[in-house]
């Protein structure tokens, strides 16, 4: 939809396995051709974008690799790098430099798609050794071309930092809900807007988070190892009544969150 | 501001401590009085509120008995209920009914105020036993006046409800920026709208919610043991690459998160 909106291509081709999403996509101004066929859809392509769930994303890359024309430059936008990036390298598919536009919001599909959900926003290309510079560059040109921030990392300081300002959050907040949950059903009408806020990233897709999980549990079992450490923090001031340091520690979040917005 | 636009009271009259904080108030066209005496301040109310921080409540209670007129009703707007009813019940201020209107933001001061802050938020009111009825019916239709949702509980349940619903998450997502706030700080370029949206009441009043935490840290916890066990789950599911039960875990979250919208 964006692509469009800015003109930045000639043609966007869907590939999608259900004829469902292919009809629907056909139906909208964006999108000039639709096939079920990973051939025919990268046919005449100069940039192919997957933007299967994460665990599929690494089956894909293999069946891709016999059918990408010659200069065609592969991305994805996957949630997790590190993964995808090793299943790219080892289908020796040198082209392929990873992606994830950070945008959008807990809803899912097509209707909720915007053209402009992707501006200001944060994009990783996580590029390796055996990528070609002039791909990582066309890469990172496309997504400011969408007006995104982007920045340069490895695969694996990729999912380090999302494992601490995305994945650890996610999680969190889910934990939060589960534990409220347990509780008695009329005690959620005594909450307030702040409830709702800090909770809503929960009602994100389940599925999508479950393969994130999978694909990056090492390093979100580490980030919520740094969250444990404040967790317990927390719990001493409160147990031992340490208003003063208390204080001084909500001081800190406090400046943090400021620093974030 | 509320009370003014819609005319339910011939006066608003405001006690402050500082000179600057009246001043302030006199110059808005919903304040006909201000004073930096009690009494004065209180020698014509049909109802008082008081508004200062929860720690200052008790000892407040102490010097508004010599001073308030008979038959005004004392209310107040503090965040936590049991300390404080407990000290009016112990000053002899029959005419107290304690009340917690949850409305606002992160944000504080006079600059922040708004006349439409109330309207459909959640408010308690914590009758005691030797509450008169009928001023209970007047407290909780001063607030329904404002057009706040008036929910009746005892201040012991109040407190337990709010440390579930309200302070958890507060210290929760503080413990949260602090752990970012340790780790290198360009990370946090690579977060999205996600992380603001759950994080944004860490940058409540630290002084506030120190005080919060002093008030009903029992409460806070015992909700804090519920999401530790929680937060335990999520970590053996993780290590242990659970994904079948996560997926049911997140679901539940999901589930609950959607039950509050």
């Amino acid at each position: 939809m964006t692509i469009h909106a800015r003109s930045l291509a000639r043609t966007v081709s869907v590939w999608a396995r259900r004829e469902e999403s292919r009809n629907a996509c056909l139906e909208t101004p964006w999108c000039q051709a639709v096939s079920g066929d990973l051939e025919e859809a990268l046919r005449k392509a100069d940039l192919a974008i997957l933007c299967t769930p994460v665990v599929h994303l690494s089956e894909m890359l293999g069946e891709i690799g016999d059918v990408l024309p010659g200069g065609c430059i592969l991305t994805d936008v996957g949630s997790t790098k590190a993964n995808i990036c090793k299943a790219a390298s080892e289908a020796n598919l040198v082209s392929f430099v990873g992606s994830h536009p950070i945008a959008g919001s807990e809803k899912t599909g097509l209707e909720n798609a915007r053209d402009d959900l992707f501006e200001k926003c944060p994009c990783f290309v996580t590029p390796i050794e055996t990528n070609d510079l002039a791909n990582c560059e066309k890469v990172t040109d496309f997504w400011q071309s969408l007006d995104m921030n982007v920045m340069r990392a490895t695969p694996e300081e990729h999912d380090q930092i999302l494992a601490h300002v995305s994945h650890l959050p996610h999680f969190l907040v889910s934990a939060l809900c589960h534990a409220l949950a347990n509780q008695p059903a009329e005690w959620s009408k005594g909450s307030g807007q702040g409830l709702r806020d800090a909770t809503r990233i929960a009602a994100g897709s389940p599925a999508i988070w479950r393969d994130i999980a999978q694909q990056n549990r090492s390093e979100i079992l580490k980030a919520l190892d740094h969250f444990d450490v404040e967790s317990k923090n927390l719990r001493r001031m409160l147990e031992e009544n340490d208003s003063e340091n208390l204080f001084h520690w909500l001081n800190k979040s406090k400046a943090y969150r400021e620093s974030i917005e």
